[in-house]
Protein backbone atom coordinates (compact mmCIF):
# COMPACT_ATOMS: atom_id res chain seq x y z
CA UNK A 1 0.00 0.00 0.00
CA UNK A 2 1.21 3.47 -0.89
CA UNK A 3 0.75 6.68 1.55
CA UNK A 4 -2.10 7.15 -0.01
CA UNK A 5 -4.21 4.41 0.21
CA UNK A 6 -2.89 4.28 4.00
CA UNK A 7 -4.55 7.71 4.78
CA UNK A 8 -7.56 7.16 2.80
CA UNK A 9 -8.36 4.50 4.99
CA UNK A 10 -7.95 6.86 7.97
CA UNK A 11 -10.61 9.03 6.89
CA UNK A 12 -13.28 6.49 5.27
CA UNK A 13 -12.74 4.54 8.60
CA UNK A 14 -13.35 8.23 10.52
CA UNK A 15 -17.18 9.47 9.91
CA UNK A 16 -16.26 13.68 10.45
CA UNK A 17 -12.99 13.56 9.22
CA UNK A 18 -11.79 16.25 7.38
CA UNK A 19 -8.68 15.10 5.81
CA UNK A 20 -5.04 12.82 6.70
CA UNK A 21 -1.40 13.74 5.48
CA UNK A 22 1.55 12.92 5.77
CA UNK A 23 3.99 16.04 7.03
CA UNK A 24 7.59 16.54 7.79
CA UNK A 25 8.38 18.91 10.95
CA UNK A 26 9.58 21.43 8.20
CA UNK A 27 5.67 21.89 7.41
CA UNK A 28 6.73 20.38 3.94
CA UNK A 29 3.31 17.96 2.80
CA UNK A 30 4.17 14.61 1.33
CA UNK A 31 0.67 13.27 0.73
CA UNK A 32 -2.97 14.74 1.99
CA UNK A 33 -6.00 13.15 1.40
CA UNK A 34 -8.70 15.94 1.82
CA UNK A 35 -12.45 14.34 2.22
CA UNK A 36 -14.46 17.59 2.44
CA UNK A 37 -14.10 21.69 3.22
CA UNK A 38 -14.35 21.99 7.15
CA UNK A 39 -15.25 25.90 6.43
CA UNK A 40 -15.34 27.82 3.52
CA UNK A 41 -13.02 30.52 5.52
CA UNK A 42 -10.61 28.17 6.95
CA UNK A 43 -7.23 27.75 5.89
CA UNK A 44 -6.69 23.67 6.50
CA UNK A 45 -3.19 23.43 4.55
CA UNK A 46 -1.70 26.84 5.98
CA UNK A 47 -3.01 25.72 9.48
CA UNK A 48 -1.31 22.12 9.53
CA UNK A 49 2.26 23.97 8.40
CA UNK A 50 2.19 25.92 11.16
CA UNK A 51 0.66 23.18 13.06
CA UNK A 52 4.28 21.36 11.75
CA UNK A 53 6.65 24.26 12.87
CA UNK A 54 4.93 24.13 16.36
CA UNK A 55 5.06 20.24 17.09
CA UNK A 56 9.20 21.18 15.66
CA UNK A 57 8.93 23.17 18.66
CA UNK A 58 7.87 20.76 20.98
CA UNK A 59 9.54 17.83 20.42
CA UNK A 60 12.69 20.40 21.03
CA UNK A 61 11.23 21.35 24.18
CA UNK A 62 10.53 17.83 25.10
CA UNK A 63 14.02 16.81 24.63
CA UNK A 64 15.54 19.93 26.25
CA UNK A 65 13.81 18.71 29.73
CA UNK A 66 14.41 14.89 29.25
CA UNK A 67 10.77 14.05 28.58
CA UNK A 68 11.68 11.42 25.84
CA UNK A 69 10.40 11.32 22.47
CA UNK A 70 6.91 12.62 21.56
CA UNK A 71 4.68 10.81 20.51
CA UNK A 72 1.67 12.51 19.92
CA UNK A 73 0.65 16.22 19.68
CA UNK A 74 -3.12 17.37 19.52
CA UNK A 75 -4.57 21.00 19.09
CA UNK A 76 -8.51 21.05 19.47
CA UNK A 77 -10.56 24.53 18.41
CA UNK A 78 -14.17 25.15 18.27
CA UNK A 79 -13.96 24.00 14.36
CA UNK A 80 -11.50 21.38 13.82
CA UNK A 81 -9.88 18.63 15.89
CA UNK A 82 -6.34 17.08 15.23
CA UNK A 83 -4.54 14.41 15.64
CA UNK A 84 -0.64 14.14 14.98
CA UNK A 85 1.44 11.38 15.59
CA UNK A 86 5.12 10.65 14.99
CA UNK A 87 6.37 8.17 12.68
CA UNK A 88 10.08 9.50 12.85
CA UNK A 89 11.89 12.21 14.90
CA UNK A 90 11.50 13.91 11.47
CA UNK A 91 7.80 13.09 9.90
CA UNK A 92 4.43 12.46 11.09
CA UNK A 93 0.91 11.70 10.18
CA UNK A 94 -2.10 14.14 11.28
CA UNK A 95 -5.49 14.04 11.00
CA UNK A 96 -7.90 16.56 11.18
CA UNK A 97 -11.90 16.62 12.43
CA UNK A 98 -15.40 18.08 12.52
CA UNK A 99 -15.57 18.65 16.68
CA UNK A 100 -18.42 16.08 16.50
CA UNK A 101 -15.62 13.04 15.46
CA UNK A 102 -14.80 10.24 17.89
CA UNK A 103 -11.52 11.90 18.85
CA UNK A 104 -10.51 8.62 20.77
CA UNK A 105 -10.94 6.51 17.18
CA UNK A 106 -8.62 9.11 15.25
CA UNK A 107 -6.30 8.11 18.20
CA UNK A 108 -6.74 4.80 17.19
CA UNK A 109 -6.75 4.59 13.83
CA UNK A 110 -3.22 7.21 13.78
CA UNK A 111 -1.69 4.40 16.48
CA UNK A 112 -2.31 1.37 13.99
CA UNK A 113 -1.75 3.20 10.50
CA UNK A 114 1.51 5.31 11.89
CA UNK A 115 3.57 1.77 11.73
CA UNK A 116 2.04 0.99 8.53
CA UNK A 117 3.52 4.44 7.21
CA UNK A 118 6.61 3.89 8.60
CA UNK A 119 7.17 0.87 6.84
CA UNK A 120 6.75 2.52 3.45
CA UNK A 121 9.29 5.09 4.02
CA UNK B 1 -13.35 25.86 46.22
CA UNK B 2 -9.92 27.36 45.55
CA UNK B 3 -7.60 26.89 42.44
CA UNK B 4 -5.96 24.59 44.86
CA UNK B 5 -8.75 22.06 45.96
CA UNK B 6 -9.68 22.05 42.16
CA UNK B 7 -6.40 20.87 40.70
CA UNK B 8 -5.50 18.65 43.83
CA UNK B 9 -9.55 16.68 43.21
CA UNK B 10 -7.88 16.11 39.18
CA UNK B 11 -4.73 14.18 40.39
CA UNK B 12 -7.10 12.83 43.12
CA UNK B 13 -9.06 11.31 40.60
CA UNK B 14 -6.70 10.44 38.09
CA UNK B 15 -4.46 7.14 38.75
CA UNK B 16 -0.76 8.43 37.83
CA UNK B 17 -1.36 11.79 37.87
CA UNK B 18 2.29 13.34 38.25
CA UNK B 19 0.41 17.26 38.12
CA UNK B 20 -2.34 19.69 37.22
CA UNK B 21 -1.80 23.03 37.02
CA UNK B 22 -3.31 26.60 36.56
CA UNK B 23 -1.31 28.93 33.80
CA UNK B 24 -1.56 31.92 31.93
CA UNK B 25 -0.82 31.17 28.71
CA UNK B 26 2.71 34.15 29.41
CA UNK B 27 3.88 30.89 31.23
CA UNK B 28 3.32 32.81 34.58
CA UNK B 29 1.96 29.85 37.14
CA UNK B 30 -0.89 30.44 39.32
CA UNK B 31 -1.09 27.18 41.51
CA UNK B 32 0.43 23.89 40.84
CA UNK B 33 -0.44 20.72 42.59
CA UNK B 34 2.29 17.80 42.61
CA UNK B 35 1.29 14.39 42.96
CA UNK B 36 4.79 12.55 42.39
CA UNK B 37 7.88 13.03 40.62
CA UNK B 38 7.61 11.82 37.02
CA UNK B 39 11.27 10.94 36.24
CA UNK B 40 14.25 12.41 38.17
CA UNK B 41 15.75 14.21 35.31
CA UNK B 42 13.05 15.51 34.08
CA UNK B 43 12.32 19.36 34.73
CA UNK B 44 8.47 19.24 35.05
CA UNK B 45 7.91 22.90 35.48
CA UNK B 46 10.01 24.51 33.15
CA UNK B 47 8.79 21.79 30.38
CA UNK B 48 5.03 23.17 31.15
CA UNK B 49 6.29 26.59 30.47
CA UNK B 50 7.39 25.80 27.21
CA UNK B 51 4.02 24.24 26.62
CA UNK B 52 2.29 27.35 27.36
CA UNK B 53 4.31 29.64 25.11
CA UNK B 54 3.78 26.91 22.55
CA UNK B 55 -0.04 26.66 23.69
CA UNK B 56 -0.06 30.95 22.84
CA UNK B 57 1.59 30.11 19.19
CA UNK B 58 -1.34 27.52 18.30
CA UNK B 59 -3.95 30.12 19.43
CA UNK B 60 -2.36 32.36 17.24
CA UNK B 61 -2.28 30.56 14.35
CA UNK B 62 -5.97 28.97 15.16
CA UNK B 63 -7.57 32.54 15.25
CA UNK B 64 -5.36 33.69 11.86
CA UNK B 65 -6.30 30.87 10.21
CA UNK B 66 -10.05 31.12 11.12
CA UNK B 67 -10.12 27.70 12.98
CA UNK B 68 -12.02 29.12 15.84
CA UNK B 69 -10.94 29.46 19.69
CA UNK B 70 -8.33 26.40 21.00
CA UNK B 71 -10.27 24.48 23.71
CA UNK B 72 -8.07 21.69 24.11
CA UNK B 73 -4.09 21.34 23.63
CA UNK B 74 -2.31 17.61 24.15
CA UNK B 75 1.58 16.80 24.08
CA UNK B 76 2.42 13.12 24.65
CA UNK B 77 5.84 11.81 25.32
CA UNK B 78 7.45 8.70 26.12
CA UNK B 79 7.51 9.43 29.52
CA UNK B 80 4.81 12.37 29.87
CA UNK B 81 1.43 12.81 29.05
CA UNK B 82 -0.20 16.25 29.49
CA UNK B 83 -3.25 17.89 27.94
CA UNK B 84 -4.52 21.06 28.73
CA UNK B 85 -8.16 22.94 28.26
CA UNK B 86 -8.09 26.36 27.80
CA UNK B 87 -10.13 28.24 30.48
CA UNK B 88 -9.95 31.86 29.07
CA UNK B 89 -7.89 33.25 26.39
CA UNK B 90 -5.40 34.03 28.94
CA UNK B 91 -5.26 31.08 31.37
CA UNK B 92 -5.36 27.32 31.17
CA UNK B 93 -5.42 23.82 33.35
CA UNK B 94 -2.89 21.57 32.60
CA UNK B 95 -2.58 17.86 33.93
CA UNK B 96 0.64 15.49 33.47
CA UNK B 97 0.52 12.24 33.81
CA UNK B 98 2.58 8.54 33.10
CA UNK B 99 1.99 7.50 29.96
CA UNK B 100 0.28 4.26 31.81
CA UNK B 101 -2.61 6.70 33.11
CA UNK B 102 -5.94 6.76 31.68
CA UNK B 103 -5.67 10.10 29.05
CA UNK B 104 -9.40 9.87 28.63
CA UNK B 105 -10.47 10.24 31.71
CA UNK B 106 -7.96 13.56 32.16
CA UNK B 107 -9.39 15.26 29.19
CA UNK B 108 -12.91 14.27 30.80
CA UNK B 109 -11.88 15.67 34.25
CA UNK B 110 -10.48 18.72 32.62
CA UNK B 111 -13.32 19.24 30.46
CA UNK B 112 -15.75 19.19 33.74
CA UNK B 113 -13.39 21.02 35.85
CA UNK B 114 -12.29 23.97 33.50
CA UNK B 115 -15.86 25.76 33.86
CA UNK B 116 -15.30 25.55 38.40
CA UNK B 117 -11.95 27.18 37.87
CA UNK B 118 -13.48 29.84 35.01
CA UNK B 119 -15.75 30.67 37.79
CA UNK B 120 -13.35 31.29 40.66
CA UNK B 121 -11.89 33.86 38.02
Amino acid sequence: MSFREHIETVCNNLEGAVACSVMGVDGIEIDTFITSAPDNEMDLKSLLIEYSTLLKSVRDAAEVHKAGGVTEFSVNTEKLLTVARLISPEYFMVVAMKPEANYGKARYLLRVTAPKVQAEF
